[in-house]
């Protein structure tokens, strides 16, 4: 500690379908579908500390990059711009930064009171498995959104591939249930592909609930090929 | 330091019109013309660092609760509700809470290069002046901004006192240059004072710019009685 530094404890853990860095949604929302619980660690488990927290329909977590060696840099190249253009950190939410907090707009779905204990179910969510959470705010939509806000080359959503389920042998298609295969698709369909990567023949894999699935896309396809356990 | 906490240093301070917390607007944006400076520190006040910043019209400050001790509580007594009803404190954005972290959204005016150093200008400002800027991140309105938000009590912006001048000397009035007469009508239009405080003959003091400010409230309307020097 510096004289200036400052120690945060996290208040929560979070449970997310997302089960290792490889393809987590560059931004919250993106897979609407994408459910998870708010864990919150003792002593803020109690209902005391979200009494209220019913009335917002969105929350924010700001949570901990806790997936790789802190590596501050100045700069990054973001994926969405093909890996090839430049920009400063502070100009993009790029998890590489000087300080590893990341910031995110969930939709709150459902609290729940269990023997003292509280969890909160959330979705669109953009969070590794058991990322730890340092703050929880409400959405609060008049000050959180100015009509007039222009955000450069993140303007609109990313453009989406199309999710091609017909390769996947049928007995490997029955181990899924209705809401991993609509996870499974909006994920995959964000091109989870590291920049410059465009070979039609490579076969990647995804860990998403239990599953590392595999996968190959060719002219803005992405063909599902198999699913394999995960861990 | 415990095995799960996280050690953060600031890479900014801002410099802001609010000179002690009493008369902080209670979110970002409600003074819109409270105009400051973001100073990065060493090494973050290279160029490099905000390469892009440009092309967003709003950013995100994350930054420190620093203007008192850090008493962290379950739940508060929100301001706008008068002071007498009790929330959780993650139902709320008061700054009494787990971690001491801060989220504001300001508007992004000008960059500043002068002498390989980088100033942010931006506006919207509801931080102390000095306060620690721990990240900045582009406000991105596709994600930030879901349509179907909605924030109970916090849904609209609070309801405004009128602001009259007439009995400030003129003498005094004088010192005030038009910029500053703006940003304290909007700010005192935001009834600073406690809740429960309705004393019509009370006399507050509110610290903005260098000047601590005199007024008093009756009948929805805050009348400015005069301008005492600060600090």
């Amino acid at each position: 500690m510096t004289a200036n530094s400052l120690e945060l404890n996290p208040v929560a853990t979070i449970q997310s379908p997302f089960k290792s860095r490889f393809g987590i949604p560059r931004q919250s929302g993106l897979v609407p579908d994408a459910i998870g619980w708010i864990e919150p660690h003792s002593p803020w488990h109690r209902a005391e500390a979200w009494a209220g927290i019913e009335q917002y329909t969105h929350l924010w977590l700001i949570w901990q990059v806790h997936d790789r060696p802190h590596q501050p840099v100045s700069s990054v190249r973001p994926p969405r711009l093909g890996g090839n253009a430049r920009l400063g950190v502070f100009a993009t939410r790029s998890p590489a930064r000087p300080n590893p907090l990341g910031l995110s707009l969930v939709r709150l779905l459902a609290v729940e009171h269990q023997a003292g204990q509280v969890r909160i179910r959330v979705s669109g969510l953009d969070l590794l498995d058991g990322t730890p959470i340092i703050d929880i705010k409400p959405h609060i939509a008049f000050t959180d959104c100015p009509p007039n806000s222009h955000s450069g080359f993140a303007q609109n959503e990313p453009e989406r591939l199309r999710v091609d389920w017909s390769m996947l042998p049928h007995d490997e298609a029955l181990r899924l249930n209705d809401h991993q295969r609509l996870v499974i698709t909006q994920t995959l369909s964000l091109d989870p592909r590291p920049a410059f990567h465009d070979d039609p023949e490579r076969v990647y894999g995804c860990p998403l609930f239990e599953f590392d699935v595999q996968f190959r896309v060719e002219n803005g396809t992405l063909f599902v090929l198999g699913l394999n356990p995960f861990p």
